[in-house]
C-alpha cells in the first residue's frame, strides 16, 4: 500500500489550521516520542509538553499557547486533539468489504438484506430483520428476529442483537457486544423467582459507538434508548429502559441500572455506577468509580469514594470511618449536623 | 399474529386477583404512561403512583392500598409486580424452534443430542456432552467436552460452556455467557507464575438465569455451584469454587472471588464485590458497589462506600479522610476507640 | 482413561520434596475435605489447617511448620501451593487436538497457517495473519487482519483478535476475550464526537494468560503491551496504550485506563481501577476495588474505600463523611492540616 501523500500546507487548508514554519511532506502520524521527520505528531495533554523539545516529528499540531516551545514546523489549532483526529483519519487503513452474503452465513428467508450490505462468515440473521445498504456484519455475528440495522453500520465481529434491536445509521459495534438481551426483571412469588417478560426493544441512534463486550438490555415494556452520538467504551452495562441523551460518553466498565435517565453531553467515568430510576441532567460529569445514588439536577462534576492511601494508613482511616458518628457527636454543637 | 384474547375477569380468575370495576377485553400490556384502553398496566413502585390519575390503561393491577387513586377498572393483588409478571407472560411472543440439528452445526460423534432438542447454526458440541429434550442451543454456541444440558434449557446465542459444566432443567443463559473456563489459579515459582490445574467443573441448578457476558469459572478441585433458582444479571464474575445458595439474585457487574460461599435468598447489588474464602449467610442484602471484606453471619443489609457529592466538596472530605486518625486522636477519650 | 500411576516417593524425587511417613500410590488430587487414601491433598492457606486432622488424603503436601499436625504421610515443600500445582498438572486431562483446518473454517488466502496448528470449527482468519506450529484456535474464534499467533498458543473458543494483534508463545486466551478492538479515542468537535483513529496494535508477551471476556484495546499510535508472563483474570478491561510489566497479575473485573504504565510483579485486586496516564512502579499491590488516582513510586500495598458496615451504621458514617471538613475545622489546630 502506498502511503497517502499530503503536505502540512494541504492539511492546514483542509482543516482550517495555521502553518508555522516550513512546509513538509507528511506520510503518516506518530507520537511526539516516536514520530519521524515525515510524520505529524500532536500536543494536547500538557503532561507531554516536555516532549516537544526532543521530538523528531516533521510537524506538530498544537495550541497557539504551546508554539513557543516548538522549534520546527507547527500547525496551530484551537483543539489540537480534534484536529489531529481528522488528520489521522486520512492515514487509517480501511479494509474494504465485498458486498454480498458469505456462503457460510444463515439468513432467514423473511429477512431483507440490501445487496450493498456485506454479511460475513458464520453470521446468522433471524426472521423479519432488515440490513440496510452499506452495513457490514462481521464474522460470527448473530442477529435475532425483528432487528433493523441502518445504513453504514458496522458490527465488527461476534456481535449479538437478540431481538427488537433497531440501529440508526453509522452505528459501530465492537466484538462481544450484546444488545437486546432480556432485561433483569424478576419478581419473588411464594419463595421463588418468576421472570417478568421483557417485551420492549432497544433503539440506538445515529453515530453511536459501543465498545467490546458492552451489554444493553431491551426494555420491559418501552424501549431502552440511546440518542444520537452516544459513545460507550468497553464492558459497560446498560439496564432495561435506560435512556441516554445525545453526545454522552461513558468510559469502560461503567454501569447504569434499569430505568435511569441520563442527559445529554454527560461524561461518565470508568467503573462509575448509576442506580435505577434516577435522573441525571445534561452536562454532568461523574468521576471514575463513583456511585450515583440520587438524581442530579445541576450540571457539574460529582464524585464519591476515598483517596488512595498506603494500606497501613488506610486501615487507620477506615477504622475511624466506622466511628465517625460517635466522633462527630463529641464535638460541641455537633448534634445540629446530624441528619 | 393474532393478539391473544383475554378479559380482566378471566385474568382475575386465573391468577387469584379481585376485579374492581367493569370487565374489559385485554389484548396486551403497557406502562401506566403508555397503555391504551385495551391494555393492562400495573402499579408496584410508589414512584409512579402519580401516573395513576392520567393513565389510559383499560385495567391496572395494583395493591388494595392504591385503589382509591384509580378511576377505572383495577385488579387487586397483594404483589402487583408478580401478578403483572404472570399476566404479561401470556402476551410474550415466544419464537418456536424446530427440533433437530442445524446443517452447519458440528456435533462430536460421542455427544448425545436428544431428538427433541434444537441445535442452531454454527454451534459446536464436544466429546461426551449431552443435550436433553426440549433444550435449545442458539446460534454460535460452543459446548465443550463432558457437559450436560438439562431439559428445556435455553442457550440464547454465543454461549460457551468450556468443559465439565452441568446445567439443571430450564436454565436460561444469555449471549456471551462463559461457564467453566479455567479458574484463576496461579502460583509464584522462582519468579514466574505457574498455572494451577483447574480440575473441577460447574454445576448449575434448575431454573437459574445467567445474564449476558457473565462468567463463572470451573472449580480447582470441587465444582463451582449455583443452587436452584439463582438469578444473575449481566457481566457478573463468579470465581472458582464459589457456592451460591438457592433463590439468591445478583445485579449487574457484581463479582464473587474464589471459594466464597453465599447463602440463600441473598440480594447482591450492582457492582458489589465479595472477597474470596468468605461466608455470607442467608437473607443478606449488599448494596450497590459495596465490598464484602469479611464473613457475614447475621441477615440484614450491609454497605460500604461514601455518598455522592459535588466534586469540590468531595475533595475536601476526601482530604480529611486521610487525616481521620489524627483528627480522632485529638478528641478527649479518643484513644479507647482505636483498634 | 487409566489414571496415571505415581507414588509419593516418585513425586518427592521429581519435584525436590521430602517424603515423611509411608510411601503411597497416588492416582489423583483432591481437597483436604474430600481426598481419599489414593489421593494427594495440600495445605497452603492456614484457614484450612483445622482440616488436617480429619483428612483421609493418602498424602498431604505442606510446610515443615505444619507437619506436626499431620498423622499420615506428608510431602514437605517450601511452597506447598506451587508444589501442588506441579503435581496436579500430572493428573490434568489434556484433550488432544488434531492438526489442520476444520472444514467449516474460513481462512483468507493470504493468511499462513502452520500445518502443525489446529484450527477449529467456525473459525475465520483474516488477511496476512500468521498462525504458528502447535497453536490451537478453538471453535468460533475470529482472527482479523495482520495478526500473529505464536507457537503453542491456545485460543480456547470464541476469542476475537480484531487487527494488528501479536501473541508471543504459549499465550492462553479464554472464551470471549477481545484483543485489538479500537481504543476509546474520541474528540469533541463542534458539539459532536469525532473518532480518533486507532492505528496501533496489541503485543502480548510469552506465557501470558487472559481470562474470559477480558478486553484489551489496541493502541492509538503505539501498541498496547503486555510483557511476558502477565496473568489476567476474567472481565478485565485494558485501555489503549497501556503497558503492563512482566509477572504482574490482575484479579477479575480490574480495569486500567489508557496510557497507564504498570510495573513488574504487581498484584492488582479484583475490581480495582487505575486511571489513565499514570505510572505504577514494580511490586505494588492494589487491594480489591481500590482506585489508583495518582502515580505510585514506592513498592507496597495501597487501598481506598471504606469498610463494610451494617447499613444503618453506614448511613450515619456516610452522612458524617459529607461534613468531614466542617468537623475537622472545629478542632483546635485543624487548619494546618487542610490542603
Amino acid at each position: 500500500m502506498n502511503a497517502p501523500a499530503y503536505t502540512a500546507s494541504m492539511l492546514a487548508a483542509r482543516f482550517g489550521l495555521e502553518l508555522r514554519g516550513e512546509d513538509h511532506a507528511i506520510t503518516g502520524v506518530g507520537t511526539l516520542a516516536d514520530a519521524g521527520p515525515a510524520q505529524l505528531a500532536f500536543l494536547a495533554n500538557p503532561r507531554y509538553r516536555t516532549q516537544l523539545v526532543d521530538t523528531r516529528a516533521g510537524v506538530v499540531v498544537l495550541r497557539e499557547a504551546d508554539v513557543q516551545g516548538r522549534q520546527g514546523s507547527a500547525l496551530i489549532a484551537r483543539d489540537p486533539y480534534a484536529a489531529y483526529a481528522k488528520i489521522a483519519a486520512l492515514f487509517e487503513p480501511k479494509p474494504t468489504f465485498a458486498a454480498g452474503v458469505h456462503s457460510t452465513a444463515c439468513v432467514d428467508p423473511t429477512a431483507r438484506v440490501d445487496p450493498a450490505a456485506s454479511i460475513g462468515p458464520h453470521v446468522s440473521i433471524g426472521a423479519g430483520s432488515v440490513v440496510a445498504a452499506g452495513a457490514r456484519i462481521g464474522p460470527g455475528c448473530v442477529i435475532g428476529d425483528a432487528c433493523v440495522i441502518g445504513e453504514d453500520c458496522e458490527l465488527v465481529a461476534r456481535v449479538t442483537l437478540v431481538t427488537r434491536v433497531r440501529l440508526g445509521k453509522r452505528v459501530l459495534l465492537h466484538p462481544g457486544v450484546v444488545l437486546g438481551a432480556d432485561g433483569f426483571g424478576i419478581a419473588m412469588d411464594a419463595g421463588h423467582w418468576i421472570k417478568v417478560p421483557q417485551l420492549g426493544g432497544v433503539a440506538i441512534g445515529d453515530d453511536c459507538e459501543i465498545g467490546a463486550n458492552t451489554t444493553i438490555d431491551r426494555g420491559a415494556l418501552d424501549d431502552t434508548i440511546l440518542e444520537n452520538d452516544v459513545r460507550l467504551d468497553n464492558q459497560i452495562q446498560i439496564g432495561h429502559n435506560v435512556h441516554i441523551g445525545a453526545h454522552t460518553a461513558m468510559a469502560g466498565c461503567a454501569a447504569v441500572a434499569g430505568s435511569a435517565r441520563i442527559g445529554r453531553h454527560c461524561l461518565i467515568g470508568g467503573g462509575a455506577g448509576v442506580l435505577g430510576h434516577l435522573e441525571v441532567c445534561d452536562r454532568v460529569i461523574i468521576t471514575a468509580m463513583s456511585l450515583v445514588t440520587h438524581s442530579i439536577r445541576e450540571p457539574g462534576e460529582y464524585s464519591s469514594g476515598t483517596p488512595l492511601m498506603d494500606n497501613r494508613s488506610w486501615r487507620k482511616s477506615a477504622a475511624r470511618f466506622k466511628q465517625l458518628d460517635r466522633i462527630a457527636r463529641r464535638l460541641p454543637g455537633a448534634e445540629k449536623d446530624s441528619e
